[in-house]
């Protein structure tokens, strides 16, 4: 089940984008992990459906059709990939149909370390006092990488999944008014899964915290990219009972206790469910945000979490205090933020003449 | 040439910090990523002397004296690991010897994908729609992991792997002066090499720009992480000439013709030498900084860079704006950011009732 579960949320994350459409992700392979929640559970489902199936797979050893299918796949393009995180996407053709195939090498396990050293073949590459390195070659099921098909592919998923060039774009307070402001309230994308959350008509059982006032309250609850496992990666978000705060451009010392009363229960509930003290946590918002209703990132500090750059990220801390500091502060200041090049927005930019 | 070069920034990348001793960097394994330029270049030139050597190890195939040597090591524990990154760090022995080895799976290679899809076995794990997952097994040869050994390693190596917490610090501008700036001080650790660089009695060939002017002037070059083959991961670090602003914290509004100089200037180099305009630059400085000597970073928007997290990276053209307002903006401001559990000045906070 666990290990069902670890697959369809890989495909599931790398599928599909929780947001309203801003479409204003960076454009790397993390920003390719937020999802939607219906989409979520249902392919969670399927995935756990599945499962005979999988073990059928298993125990009949190789697929000759998809081992066949994959030994005639004809790369076109590499649509992106990370040296860093030993990950690519390619798109190409199996037996005349359009595909994307995503491979990506598997952490290294400490529970199959001994096999390792034992059976491995190690070729010397350099030496140098008290330092040596080497190319390991390991048995191929103690290094296996996973491989992820969709095939038909649409032209949809190629887009999805081609690397995207990001932009940084300068917005004053006249450029939020003029181009960015028109531009989200054009666009006008549901939020019907954020009241769901609100009013308990999804995922309640999620919820770890909820503080129902109206003014000051919010509910928080685990982010989708985050599946719970272990703290190391933790990443929860505290959505506004508000309706009518858009982004940290709306923000002026009005709203300064919504922002505390988020601030401080969020951390005490986060230090009673997780043992995580406030010193160990990443509290910030994004600009711009994936959606226009406010909510809060709490993410566990030295996790490396999408969307956590300098670039996207305001820290609450510092929103309250240059709110305190001036009321107006979000409202008159320059932003400085990244939009994808297949971003709307930026097109909006460009014709304005700001970019 | 190209080989042995980039296994010989691997092995240096992941011993040698490039800093004044701060140890201000986030626990993770991107920050073991600074290296101490003299060192670096000593250990380009063993590396490169050392060919000779690899070669007759790469001719002679597996060395069986190390073969063995690894074949018995034995694990005590897992330093650090990364399942994003596929990289782990193991302290054990060998040999009754004290040994560090660091395991990275390698990048997927485009160039070996046709031999890859042709030559691996697969296994169904997942089928939905039009979505399937695998594992696959890779002939050894096209799934190799990278080996470093450190042997015999000593307590400084072990600890520099072992994965630190960090602790999210909050600063006010009167902290800074009691805690702060007394340890910093007092530390008062060799800043030779920069003034080495700004001299150029080092370094100079790796020179990409030179404002001379003693008041706004800079010198800009290529971080010593980034390898300067693609611009994917371009990092570059721009130094003042004026050798008494230790941080953030020492600027004030009559800083503002350098920052604009090093800000205008430092863009136009790297378009110039680059291609890459300023719309793809993350442009900042780092609180706590690595040296204290005034520096900015210079890297390319979309690369994850070490150290680029809301938490410790301020981005120029704020700090510009934030002077412009205020003109002791950051000297008054309270101000966040991480430190390692081992960090001296986390100690200072401790102390001092502030954690």
């Amino acid at each position: 089940m666990t290990l069902i579960w670890s697959k369809a949320c890989f495909q599931t994350e790398t599928i599909f984008d929780r947001s309203s459409g801003g479409g204003s992700d960076m454009a790397n392979v993390a920003a390719k992990r937020e999802i939607s929640s219906a989409e979520s559970e249902e392919l969670s489902r399927e995935a756990k459906r599945a499962k005979g199936d999988n073990k059928n797979g298993e125990e009949s050893g190789n697929e000759p059709e998809w081992k066949n299918i994959l030994s005639t796949f004809t790369t076109s393009s590499v649509l992106s990939d990370s040296a860093r995180e030993k990950i690519m996407f390619l798109h190409g053709k199996i037996a005349g149909d359009e595909a994307v195939v995503v491979l990506e090498k598997t952490p290294i396990r400490e529970d199959s370390l001994a096999e390792l050293f034992k059976d491995s073949k190690l070729r010397l590459d350099m030496r140098n006092d008290i330092y040596s390195s080497y190319r390991l070659q390991a048995p191929p099921h103690l290094n296996e990488i996973k491989t992820t098909v969709v095939c038909p592919a649409t032209e949809k998923h190629v887009k999805k999944y081609r690397r995207q060039e990001s932009f940084l774009v300068e917005e004053t307070g006249d450029d939020y008014r003029s181009i960015t402001l028109p531009y989200v309230q054009q666009q006008s994308l549901s939020l019907q899964w954020v009241y769901n959350i609100l009013e308990k008509k999804a995922e309640a059982e999620r919820v770890v915290y909820d503080d129902p006032d109206p003014e000051v309250g919010f509910v928080l609850l685990p982010d989708l990219k985050w599946d719970q496992k272990q703290v190391d990666d933790l990443y929860l978000i505290a959505i506004a009972r508000q309706k009518d705060i858009k982004s940290l451009r709306d923000l002026s010392s009005e709203h300064l206790p919504l922002l505390h009363n988020i601030f401080h229960k969020g951390k005490a509930a986060i230090l009673e469910r997780y043992n995580l003290p406030a010193s160990k946590l990443r509290v910030y918002l994004h600009y711009q945000p994936s959606y226009y209703h406010l909510h809060v990132h709490f993410t566990k500090l030295g996790h490396d979490a999408p969307g956590c750059g300098v670039e996207r990220a305001h820290l609450l801390a510092d929103v309250i205090q240059n709110l305190q500091a001036d009321p107006q502060f979000y409202r008159t200041r320059t932003l400085w933020f990244p939009l994808r090049a297949d971003d709307g927005l930026l097109g909006r930019f460009k014709e304005a003449g700001r970019l």
